[in-house]
């Protein structure tokens, strides 16, 4: 099943066969692909998009010396299969495994990490000059997908390099129109324009013949072309920006792909090649819905993903039920996505409100900034975005919403620990980076229910405000239809120690943190308050039971530095309170994928972890007593604590 | 001289000149510009530059109905002067005075605020969906530099855009072939194609009769000439975009901008409209010299800027010096901007090391990545950006430079305050947004020598660095030529307090109030730490400082929340310090333009205010003794710290 490809443990392996080989290897990579995803999990149909062009780009071109960039990077499995990595596939994803994307510190290979969208022609351009600073004869291979084009950032770079005529960069556009959600904007349309043109009529009939001229023929050919355009024929819009653009090209050809790619190296300055590929190619399930089989967890490819029905409702499915409900009493409301239509819930609510659901492409930046536009008309709009993905809308969040005192809600998903995606994902910073804004109000759900109603409570507010929740389901609370905002900047007591004076801890949990807070509580008799707000917070309530209790504890599942807790003992200290605090949340490094129970462990934060590390800091005896159920036998240290005043 | 302008205190009235008397208020107007711009300072060459732009807009257009967003806004001088502000215009850019870009709470014609560039195609497509939501008839209207157009941002907008048929969007690109620094890029080349072919010839002679030809035959010959596009004469980028491209016309001709202007209010579907001026017309000194007239402060206008030697180096020099000494002894450095070369101070490096210097257009995304494939391949990228457009970075700075350890150096001009240019502007928050994120190493500069020296450390690094310093000069101190690296993560004792036990405070400061700090410790007998890092942060000398002290007081140029102070208590609370801290700092409001020495003082961030603070929360008899020099009369008030344990 697969011989030839079992062969192949670098490129070097693939440059040896011959050409007619190749569609052989493809074929087994395939299906080693199909095999490999169905058994761990991961991105599936763009991976089956990118089999041929991943063989033509290390069979044409010198890798690792010449660099590969693999924008998003979800599209690398054939990649990684070829460089080594092929028997590892069955760690995809999980701890101590392959990251789902390329990793420099994982294989010379990965010449840049990716996985959020859009980056890859900037950091090829950089290689790209860096080796003409240098001196050095190597080729930077940008391979991005006409769903990241779609972001700024990528024309950012194109307008860049397209004013340097010797410069060795391709940027290879792998138009398969998709991305992870169906395909919007003005320049879909336009390659869709393009592919059904005369353009890739004679492509496809001619690339074979015409690509295997002679460069120096061909140059002349190019350059006559390049005298044409503009008079005869229409440029395009990538020659515009001062690259040479050559296709559309069927990208599942190699008869195509291999001429091509050889031609390419050729000619000189920035070329940009149009490939069409096709989602899922070669599975006939995933072809038929890309869009469904774009993450698959595991599943049989003989029978194709079975729809079980979930256990329990994930918070984005919360989210999505909630702005339907708000969206039909309250016509103002406004549903914005940033290409996010299934991760964020919104199926739904396109579908019963098109006119007021906006999937603006990859695009956080424009996504927040149109919100605005439409929140100084006085409608309401709703950012649906990923934690992770806030980061890229940092500034039109300060200085387009925040400044302006806007009332547009960030219901902010993913925010947290994320699981198979890995550090490039995690939701670790958004506490910190929103907190410090002025105007904000930013609040943290601890279950299913609260999540509704802090999102009824963030849509009341004349300003903006962000609601955050993690990743997948919560603790399973059903949410009340009935909606009710809850008091502005006031947490809930959810657990009152019994403990005598002396030996009363409280934790102050945030959001996720509130159900395993609860849970160490009872092996602690620690009080617990549900905190709600991280702004305003509810100062009064940190300090009362900095008054009332020994010592404090803050939980969140956000980086410590700089976060709730630390938003907590600011207030305390300003207001001369002094208590024993243990902050606990994200460490100060960048996690790496794996299950998500099994990562928060990791880091402390399941009820165990929370119990132990407050054992550890505040109990005496605490070696003796870890896992000891009795509360009352244990005494807070206080002799550990140093107090000046 | 003025007495026609004079008569104009709101748009309604332009409207009811004779077109013939326009000419005349564009002459009293650009005049008046001129003279006020003389007078307060502020932004000159792009003032100039839309004069009959702005009269044109307003006359056409039923403004405040219709929306006008003016892209960056430092351009809205004259529709400031024409929307009833004429007389405030004395008070521009002061404390309490009409702010120097378009703001929301200072006039109803201001639709949308702006400063940072590029935003203004997302806000008004906002607008523009909003009226169609609701059923509105009004236009808006982005008014946008060709300067601005490089950043991603408007090509996301763009692309949004051109999919709604019936949008009543206008986005004219106000094409004077300057962002603030000269243009760069392809789609500044293609431009200046479109301008210099037969297009803009045609259009220069014949626009007026074309415009004028009644609607419905406009109609039909737009429609053929959309037929004939992309067959005989090459479509426009932005009709690529699905955008109706007209221009270039004339933006200093009313007769063209007039007429095309009520033409385009005819037309269906989102409109761009290609004008060219030129900045700072009908000024000879600013027509010669756009860039020197950017942002002049007050002058003559008969004699033009005088250069006046500067007597103290500002930090920009500071930085600038640094670069091309370094680049000089390692040809492994480069130097890289957003569009910022003469504010981040590149322009002798950019004389002398051409090929190691990249202007990449307003496009922070691009740079910061840029920069990341620049240092994979083993050279040292310098990004030179301020701290408030870091914000437009931060997912860049995180998941392409930070989550790979990449040694990229982060220069960030601007942090603290920066005076005249207001809240937009202000670097407040990088202290707590990049704190948070792993691998950095953070330092603020609080002299002009240690400014330098921090930028060589940081070079030394192997990992992501950034280097905080002011706007402005610094405090005076010569820099050596000479450059050590500093011992990571160790602040220095810059003054040790005298004071017997019971009474001595400790003031941690960070950066740019390391001076102030040590004047009032100089009144309070306190003693002054330089942290110097941010992160990693000396932990052992707060520790040390705390032991030996009764009370400590942080003080940073930048947010309170989650800033430098916050990670000084983070520290104490985490080894079980207890000692009283005040954590002083920016407030959690924007802060709107002014003298920057007032605007310190303002938020307490002066000697003054630094020592009046620390009376206030930790001396008795605060009130009594303020501003008294005898330090050791006070006592250190326990009574008001309430101590838990």
């Amino acid at each position: 099943m697969s011989e030839l490809l079992n062969t192949i443990n670098e490129p070097a392996q693939i440059r040896k066969l011959r050409r007619s080989e190749l569609e052989r290897l493809a074929n087994e990579l395939r299906a080693f692909v199909l095999d490999s995803v169905a058994r761990t999990g991961g991105h599936l149909s763009s991976n089956l998009g990118t089999v041929e062009l991943t063989i033509a780009l290390h069979y044409v071109f010198n890798t690792p010396y010449d660099r590969i960039v693999w924008d998003v990077g979800h599209q690398s499995y054939p990649h990684k299969i070829l460089t080594g990595r092929r028997e590892a596939m069955s760690t995809l994803r999980q701890l101590n495994g392959l990251s789902g994307f390329p990793c420099r510190t994982e294989s010379e290979y990965d010449a840049f990490g990716t996985a959020h969208s859009s980056t890859s022609i900037s950091a090829a351009l950089g290689m790209a000059r860096a080796s003409q600073l240098k001196g050095e004869k190597r080729f930077s291979i940008a391979v991005i997908g006409d769903g990241a084009m779609t972001a700024g950032m990528a024309f950012e770079a194109m307008n860049n390099a397209g004013i340097y005529d010797d410069l060795p960069l391709i940027v290879i556009l792998n138009d398969n129109e998709m991305s992870i959600s169906p395909p919007v904007g003005a320049l879909n349309r336009y390659l869709a324009r393009l592919i059904s043109g005369r353009f890739y009529a004679a492509a496809k009939k001619g690339v074979g013949q015409i690509l295997s001229i002679a460069p120096p023929v061909l140059k002349f050919l190019r350059r006559m072309e390049g005298h044409a355009k503009g008079i005869l024929v229409p440029a395009t819009l990538f020659e515009e920006f001062g690259f040479n653009y050559i296709g559309p090209i069927d990208g599942h050809d190699l008869k195509s792909l291999i001429p091509t790619l050889h031609n390419l190296k050729e000619l000189k300055g920035p070329q940009f090649l149009h490939v069409v590929t096709k989602k899922g190619q070669g599975y006939s399930l995933a072809e038929a819905d890309p869009v469904l089989y774009h993450g698959p967890g595991k599943f049989n490819p003989a029978e194709g993903i079975q729809c079980v029905p979930a256990v329990r409702k994930t918070y984005t499915q919360v989210f999505g039920e909630w702005l339907c409900d708000v969206a039909e009493q309250d016509e103002r409301v406004i549903g914005i996505t940033p290409a996010m239509r299934e991760g964020s819930g919104l199926i739904e609510f396109e579908q019963r409100f098109p006119n007021r659901y906006y999937d603006v492409g990859i695009a956080e930046q424009h996504a927040v900034t149109f919100a605005g536009g439409l929140a100084v008309e006085g409608l309401k709009p709703v950012v649906a975005i990923y934690s992770t993905f806030v980061q890229r809308a940092y500034d039109q969040l300060i200085h387009d919403i925040a400044l302006q005192n806007l009332p547009v809600l960030f219901a902010i998903d993913r925010a947290g620990l994320v699981g198979a995606d890995g550090a490039t994902h995690a939701g670790a910073y958004d506490i910190a980076f929103l907190r410090c804004i002025p105007n904000m109000t930013v609040m943290a759900a601890s279950d299913e229910n609260e999540c509704r109603q802090m999102l009824y409570t963030a849509l009341q507010q004349s300003g903006p405000t962000a609601v955050r929740y993690p990743r997948g389901a919560g603790p399973g609370v059903a949410t009340q239809k009935q909606m009710k905002a809850l008091p502005l900047g006031k947490g809930e007591m959810r657990r009152k120690s019994t403990q005598p004076a002396g030996q009363r801890i409280a934790i102050l949990a945030f959001g996720s943190m509130v159900a395993p807070s609860l849970a160490a509580a009872e092996t602690l008799n620690a009080s617990v308050a549900n905190m709600r707000f991280i702004k305003p917070l509810d100062e009064a309530l940190v300090h009362q039971l900095a008054q009332t209790h020994d010592a404090l504890v803050t939980v969140e599942e956000g980086c410590v530095m700089g976060g709730a807790g630390s938003a907590c003992i600011e207030s305390l200290l300003a207001a001369g309170i002094h208590c024993p605090v243990l902050q606990l949340g994200l460490p100060d490094n960048f996690i790496a994928q794996g299950d998500p129970a099994r990562l928060l462990a990791n880091c402390g934060l399941d009820s165990a972890g929370i119990a132990q590390a407050i054992r550890q800091r505040f109990l005496a005896h605490a070696t003796e007593n870890l896992g000891a159920p009795s509360a009352p036998e244990l005494i807070i240290e206080k002799t550990q604590e140093s107090i000046v005043l």
